[in-house]
Order: structure tokens, then C-alpha cells, then sequence
């Protein structure tokens, strides 16, 4: 069967037709006259029920969760798969090639995640799928997180938290000094919209902003290393903002951190795969590195237990993005894409495919 | 004795005549020779070794330091008295009008802190006496601590620290929803140098930002309201940069608590007493209002205990103003207004008499 075959094949099987979702509140369309999108998710992974996906896309879409039926996954999925040329990812359940082969009508994938390393993304492209991703919706909580986390490792707000909870203040009278954030040269490694946002914050503390990307932006004013390397040399702290590629796997080496200095400070935003994590530990042991705001980690959710006891971190359980408007913000992107889809208008975040 | 009189008297007793303090490095002018300054202490708090009194003063000033003498304290005072023009505070060493009866030539009163609720300042203007504070010197720290811990609270960072090192990520799996910053109403009480600062900084945040003090500044953007209770009223957050003075003594009364709401968080980096500590105990218990960042409390070093277990409160042991910058920024003004007032010149950071 060729890409064009199997295009009308799956129009034959499903032909969702010219509805349009805006009014299917008015007309009382029943369920299965909707658009179909799957919803793909691991069994332990729920949807959340506040904000509500019901609330926000049942009255639009039809939608198949076979986690939530009493037919065996793989019979539900040969039985529907000619229907389904949209799909949903509930967090960061994985989309391999293999997956994939089990819908060939597959058209469109929504990602509800700003970082989309859990999709086989090539595979997607040479069967040409379309994949979203969270756009802007979640760009200013991870920015004020990044932001909240590095002024709580130099002001040492969590320490100081525990300090008082633990009743020393009456017993030690004098808490450590912290740093001053105003003034420090602040590296974002990866200035899309999440670090643009981290940049926009800093720089009414009086921070200077430098950076590095696959390439240098032109639209933006902050000097531009290619190398991570020299722009942990001129920096006082490192926000790793970016997605996680093969190209960013381990970014921050060693080496990285040595160059970032004992003053050095790093905060991770992005995903724990962007540290040599065994690497970290050892710098922040060994005080090679000053300290470090962490909200991700290689192998969660657990966290190498010799940072449990160092005051210098301060340790997030990967909740950057949440909070309840950001996750208003992305049903609202969901839905505004998948209405685009079946309307045959254009998507509001395609992952670009550069 | 007149006024005049008495300035004649002490300045017959000692004359600190036209030294230029600037030059002393070079001229290797004895310590008796440089003019004098008493250190006023309590005999608890100690000078800060770094950054170092003695590096940025003993060079230009002779410093007299009743607790470091073997001296009776009565007998020192009353045999330096008639020398002292001109004293520094260290810390929030109380200057009563008794204390002043031993200093009948005092001219200047060098503070040390950016709120002067420990000085008489009446009795210190009904006698001609100046005094300086800590000018812009501290204000940037506490600014960013003000946002550091409004973004604590509403993110819950400190919380998802004990979160994470209290081992129970991979049991909960989930971590409750924070709330996002951006687009909240933020009221600042006192639109000084510090709450113009943290004013600044919210800005960049989408914030928005409103304010009450003594009166409405002609040249600030925001709203201003004349009542706290309007304030809270129209705010989401009220963040508490003012003076203690007998007119903001417990400013933040119940009623304006429950105007700020169920929703509403307060951030305090000004002095405990501008709050009821005892109705915001309350109304953090019950749920009056959402939650509080706190770096000041009515009877320090002592937290209400009420507090130790609530997860929507940040603790910080007055510490809003502590970093080696600060303090290296702070110790340079001292420096400068007694260099300029034993040169006739005009003082840096003058608390205004009105």
C-alpha cells in the first residue's frame, strides 16, 4: 500500500466529515459522531481530573483510551487503529517505531510536554506525522521555577527553611551568608521560549545574559557562544533550559563544570539526562561547583542520595511546569490543535523538523 | 550649657581638625590622631570579621569600643564622652534618649540597618543629633529575597525540597499543583527603596503591581491606595516593605488578612511587628489566606510553633539582607558618610526628619 492508498484507506474506514467542533456544544452531536483521538498513555499514568480533560475535549472529540476499556490492549488497538488519525501522549509515555506500526492512519501527534525526547521523532517524520508540543503553555512557570530555584541555592532559602523548622535559629543566632544574584553573568544553554523567558526575568535582577544554541539567534541581543564549554568559563551560572537530543545527552560534562568554577551554580530545568549526573554529585560533594537547583534527574524519581545531605542544592521533584494554569493553558493548546487538524487549518506548535 | 555653647566645649576637647581621611594611608597618620568613632553594641553582637570593620575603617578612623576595653562601661563612656562626635551601630543596638544623655557632643549616628525601629529618632532630632541608614545598600538583597520567597510559596519549593529529601517522590509519585506567578495582583506596602526594587522585578514577571505608603509618589505608575485594607482588597499578594514606625505597628491587622483572602499570601521582609503574628497564625491554620513567606517575626529568634508544620509558610531567620556584597556595600557608605561629615561634606544616606 503507498502513503496515498493508505491515506484513502483510512479516509474510507473514518471519515469524520465536515463537523465543526465549535458547535457540537449547540447540536448535541452523540459521542461517536466526534472526531476520534486516542488517548495514549501508560496504564499507571492518569488523566488529570483537575483541570479536566473531560471537561475541556469530550464535548469536542471522541475519545479512546484503551486503558480504560475491558477489551484486551491489543485487540482494542487492531479494531480501532483505522479510525485513529489523531492521538494524544499523556505525559511522557514513549512513542517508538514499533508503536507506531500498530496505527496506519496515524496523521497527527499531540505532545503535552515541553520536552518531547520520549518520541521517536525521525520515525514520526519519515511516516509523515505531525507532532505538537506544549508550545508557550508551560515556557513562564518552568521560567519562574529556573528563576524561584536560583535564588533559593544563592540565598539558600530552603536551608534556611530547615534551619528555622529544626529550631536552630534560637541556638546557632547567626545563619550563613548567602549570594547576591544582581550582577552575576547568567549562561542559558538553550534559549528558546523557556530560557528567552529566564533571560527576560534575570535581567530586571541585574543579571547579564549570555548563551548558548545549536545557532546563534539574530533577533537577540546577549553575546552567543557555540561551545558550553567557554560559555561555563565566562559564567557565574549555568540554566539548562534545553530539549534533550543525542547532541545534548551529558552536555554538561565534567569538563563543563570544572570551567564553571567553585562559585559555579547550575540549575536544571530541562531533563536530568542533560548532566553527567554522577559527575555533579561528585562536583557538589567535593565543592568543585558552589551549588545547584535541580527539578530533574537521570533516573526518576530517584535522586542520588549523597545530595540529601548537602545544603547547597535544593532538590524538585520535576513539577517545574505545575501549576493549574499552565495545564489550562495546554488544554486549551490540545484542543485548538486538534480542532485545527480535523478543520484543515493550521497547527498551533508543530515540532519543527530542522 | 547652650547648644553652642556645648558644641564649643567638645569641639575644644577634641579636634579633629581638617585631616583629609583620604590621605591617612599615605601620611601613616597614628590611630590617635584619626578622627574618633564610638562602635555602639551590645555587648553580644560582634563586629562581622568578613567582610572586615577593621579593613574598611581602622585606616580612617579611630574606633573606640567600649566592650573591647577592660574599662568599666561607665567609666569609658564618661572619660571618652566629651570626644565622641560621632558613632556607628552595629546591628539593631537600641539608641534610647538615656543612652544619648551620655553623649553630650554627638553630632552623628552612622546606622547599620535599613529599618531604625532600635533608634529614638525624636530624641535624636530634638537634639539636632543626624542620622543615616543603611541607604541602597541593602535594598537589591531584599528585593530578591522578597521575590525568592514569594516564588517559594506559591511553587512550593522548600516544601518540595523536604518533599524530596524526606524520600517520599517515589512513594507519592504525584506532587500537589503550585500556583503561577504571572498575571497575579501584587500590593506593596511601602514603596521605598526596597519596594521599588522588588516592584521592578515583579514587573518582568507579569505581575501587576499596586502600592500604599505615607503618600501617593508623583512619579511611580502603579496605583497607589491609601488604605492597607483597599490594597489587599485589589491584591493577590501583599509583599511588606516599609519602616516599623508607631503608625505601621501591626499594619496587618485580621481584617486586612481576610481582604487579602483565601488566596492570598503575604510576604513580610520588613520587621515582624507589622503584622499580628497571632492572627496570621491563625489565619494560616484555618486557611484564611493561602500562605506566607516570612524572613522577620514578632519575637525573634523565636517562630510560632504553629508554623513549623505547614507546608504554604517559607521561614527565613532575618536574613533578607545577608550577603557578603551587601555587607562590603553597607560598609563603604558607613566609610564614606563619616568621611564626608569630618569634612564638612554632605552625608550619603540622611533618614529624612518628616
Amino acid at each position: 500500500m503507498t502513503a496515498t492508498d493508505k491515506t484513502k484507506f483510512c479516509r474510507l474506514i473514518h471519515q469524520p466529515s465536515a463537523i465543526s467542533p465549535m458547535s457540537n456544544k449547540e447540536t448535541q452531536v452523540s459521542s461517536e459522531e466526534l472526531p476520534i483521538v486516542l488517548v495514549h498513555r501508560l496504564p499507571s499514568f492518569k488523566l488529570p481530573s483537575k483541570p479536566s480533560f473531560n471537561d475541556h475535549l469530550l464535548s469536542d472529540f471522541h475519545l479512546l483510551d484503551p486503558h480504560d476499556s475491558p477489551e484486551p490492549y491489543d485487540s482494542f488497538m487492531s479494531r480501532h487503529a483505522p479510525s485513529i488519525r489523531a492521538l494524544i501522549i499523556v505525559g511522557p509515555t514513549p512513542i517508538t517505531a514499533e508503536f507506531l506500526k500498530l496505527l496506519p492512519c496515524l496523521e497527527l501527534i499531540v505532545g503535552t510536554s515541553a520536552g518531547l525526547d520520549h518520541i521517536d521523532l525521525p520515525a514520526c517524520w519519515s511516516r509523515g506525522i505531525t507532532v505538537t508540543d506544549s508550545g508557550l503553555a508551560f515556557s513562564e512557570d518552568v521560567a519562574d521555577c529556573a528563576v524561584g530555584l536560583l535564588i533559593d541555592v544563592l540565598r539558600r532559602i530552603s536551608a534556611a527553611d530547615r534551619f528555622v523548622r529544626g529550631r536552630m535559629w534560637p541556638v546557632k543566632k547567626e545563619y550563613p551568608l548567602g549570594f547576591k544574584l544582581g550582577g552575576k553573568q547568567v549562561g542559558i544553554v538553550g534559549l528558546g521560549s523557556i530560557g528567552s523567558e529566564v533571560a527576560k526575568r534575570l535581567s530586571a535582577f541585574r543579571c547579564s545574559i549570555a548563551y548558548t544554541s545549536r545557532k546563534k539567534k539574530q533577533s537577540v541581543p546577549f553575546p552567543f557562544y557555540a561551545n558550553v564549554c567557554d560559555l561555563a568559563a565566562n559564567s557565574d551560572v549555568l540554566i539548562l533550559c534545553c530539549a534533550l537530543t543525542e547532541e545534548t545527552y551529558h552536555i554538561i560534562t565534567k569538563d563543563v563544570m570544572v570551567a564553571l568554577g567553585k562559585t559555579g551554580v547550575i540549575i536544571n530545568v530541562g531533563r536530568g539526562s542533560l548532566i553527567d549526573e554522577k559527575e555533579l554529585v561528585q562536583c557538589l560533594v567535593r565543592g568543585e561547583i558552589d551549588g545547584a537547583g535541580l527539578d530533574v534527574f537521570e533516573n526518576e524519581p530517584n535522586v542520588p542520595k549523597e545530595l540529601f545531605g548537602l545544603d547547597n542544592v535544593v532538590l524538585s521533584p520535576h513539577c517545574a511546569v505545575m501549576t493549574p494554569q499552565s495545564f489550562e493553558a495546554l488544554l486549551q493548546l490540545i484542543s485548538a490543535n486538534l480542532k485545527a487538524f480535523f478543520s484543515n487549518k493550521p497547527l498551533l506548535s508543530v515540532v519543527s523538523n530542522e
